[in-house]
């Protein structure tokens, strides 16, 4: 546990020391709260999804954040030359799937994008998540689900499966390459009553890629720092409003120090 | 006055068990702050607005809210849909006509909502509303309303010739079938200083129409909750940031029991 | 001083009696906040960028606010026939060149911008405004500034050889038409910290430049009145979050009073 809380400190003094520029390919709902959220957070956020200037900005970002919230299809078309792009210049792409399972075109949208890009980290709640797999396969469906234990071992299976990092958040988070597994557990239960809190998890994911090369400690770390913020604005707030504003106010006020001491972070296998 | 503010508490405490869906296609503006609004009431919102996947999404839905608020052709043809869908499943749909009487695509966007869908409660205020009306009918517009009394017998004789459910809401709310009237009188003078506090009422609106069937008083107890919620963070609030702050608190705290205690809603006719 | 802190107070006192209606075509990180800035200061936004619509909302307007920050082209053109009306009427246009200078699609759609259309003000940081400039001029490039002089000294010369009013703003904002030089240093180090305080206060400059026919001291004043309210909001707030709540309550609760008193504005040539 020592190691990875003192890792998520170190993560965080990187984001805030060397501010990466994170471009987001977002929905319209949270654009704003996710802008605030990397901020706060010590990153630079850009939001832009023209055909016409997704490349260029990819080049100056240190990470590419998707979330498919509000698809149309001519999104999808700048997300994935995006995401050849960033791929191409070895730059972490990050997921938000969300909602996929619901719909079929965001089913089919996220199973697009992973096909056709090279995603490092998928980020969602375990419907979405769990939606990733093939039906056919061993995978086990959501509704198999009943604890912690289960959505972790198809978790693993998946990532396997997929090649690459699932995260799959609720009151305790799990990050997963399909060999490694970290589980987090701070947060607060007003977290969703807000919208854009898992989009802005996404997003700070996004912020730790950009500074640390492992995709797993990365996704954990990230996850770490954002419950604790959560868990601390938790305690000052009298609903989601003013839970809004503390969470904001937590993520800038957050010290390194304060970090280390206070995520519940830890490697199962 | 007692059943009504009964029926208040009731469809508030409906609305938290059921925690029904609601499907919002509506402006870049508001969106935000209605699906914010929406959680702290107890519903789940969803946006989404994709040709593609409209009326899958309406499926899992308590209700369709359709605002106009930024508006461009390709949205119209998606709220067409779902509308469709929507009424075909018999599930209510609510419309914001923002802005409309203001531009011609606005007026027309309307009209054409109302004839080619089946609208089950429209929200505005009252240019918004009145500009419904057929100009060469009895209907008087915008500019002979000099008191909510004009407004009501507007309202009264415009929802009649349109067959539908009609609310215009201001520091007095009017809500009528063309035979029932109710007035809800709950509210705070900072609401209009802050953008979509209208969008955001006919999203709960949309809320309580997914939990009472009965159109005229879905809308006129979510008013009067919505309202009751505006009028405790009018108290606490020193500007129009610290009210979106309460209204957010308030509308997540408020009890049905409170509701009931605190709301001034009246049947007129 | 005194003839600009006065003069400051005077158009916030025009804001609030004319309450100028602001069409703003903006991006969709900041469309909320934008909107809720301009109703706490006392102006009427609006945001509408339908091809068909744009000309007609823009007649009802006070001033028309131009933004790139989620550019697209379909946009673009909404922008161009808006600016053209806009001028055509008399009206004020002012232009935020979110990201000018970082793709060449933003660069070259501000460009484009600003020779189809007449505009009256741009405002934007250090690198948008020096963006502008034709890099074979005399005009020097970002690199080259090294001061607030250096700047001042590059825009007076891009002032010129556009013909329009430009505003840099940061720490300390500069207002020049190429002849006049104002500077204001309201301001406060959390303003960086919310994303859209730049592009709020470009839409603050279109109400004030709604009822300032000089857009010299239209923007310059706007710039100190918002500078201030961030400074009073800063104080009372514990970070990123608490800003974004306290920035609205001061913009709505400044009085002329506290506006004429407080600001430090000065024309320096």
């Amino acid at each position: 546990m020592t190691q990875l809380s003192e890792k998520t400190a170190e993560n965080l003094k990187k984001v805030r020391a060397i501010n990466p520029l994170i471009h987001n390919i977002t929905n319209f709902v949270v654009m704003n709260f996710t802008a605030n959220v990397l901020l706060a957070a010590g990153a630079s956020p850009v939001m832009a999804h023209a055909e016409d200037e997704v490349e260029e900005m990819v080049g100056f970002a240190g990470a590419l954040v998707l979330n498919i919230g509000t698809l149309t299809n001519i999104w999808v078309e700048s997300m994935i030359k995006a995401g050849h792009k960033c791929s191409e210049l070895g730059k972490p792409v990050v997921l938000d799937p969300v909602g996929s399972g619901a719909t079929m075109l965001r089913t089919s949208t996220t199973k697009r994008l992973i096909e056709e890009t090279s995603i490092s980290i998928i980020r969602g709640n375990s419907s979405e998540i769990l939606s990733l797999g093939d039906n056919t396969s061993k995978t086990r469906g959501v509704d198999s689900i009943h604890s912690v234990d289960d959505a972790a071992d198809a978790a693993i299976s998946l990532a396997s499966e997929l090649g690459t990092t699932l995260s799959i958040t609720g009151p305790i988070d799990l990050v997963t390459d399909g060999k490694r597994l970290i589980r987090t557990e701070n947060g607060h239960p007003l977290m969703p009553y807000v919208t854009g809190t898992g989009c802005a998890a996404t997003a700070i994911i996004g912020a730790f890629a950009a500074v640390d090369p492992d995709p797993v400690t990365a996704t954990a770390t990230a996850l770490a720092y954002y419950g604790l913020a959560g868990e601390l604005a938790g305690k000052l707030s009298s609903g989601p409003g003013s839970f809004t504003v503390n969470l904001l106010d937590a993520l800038h006020n957050l010290t390194p120090e304060d970090v280390k001491r206070g995520v519940r972070i830890r490697q199962y296998s």
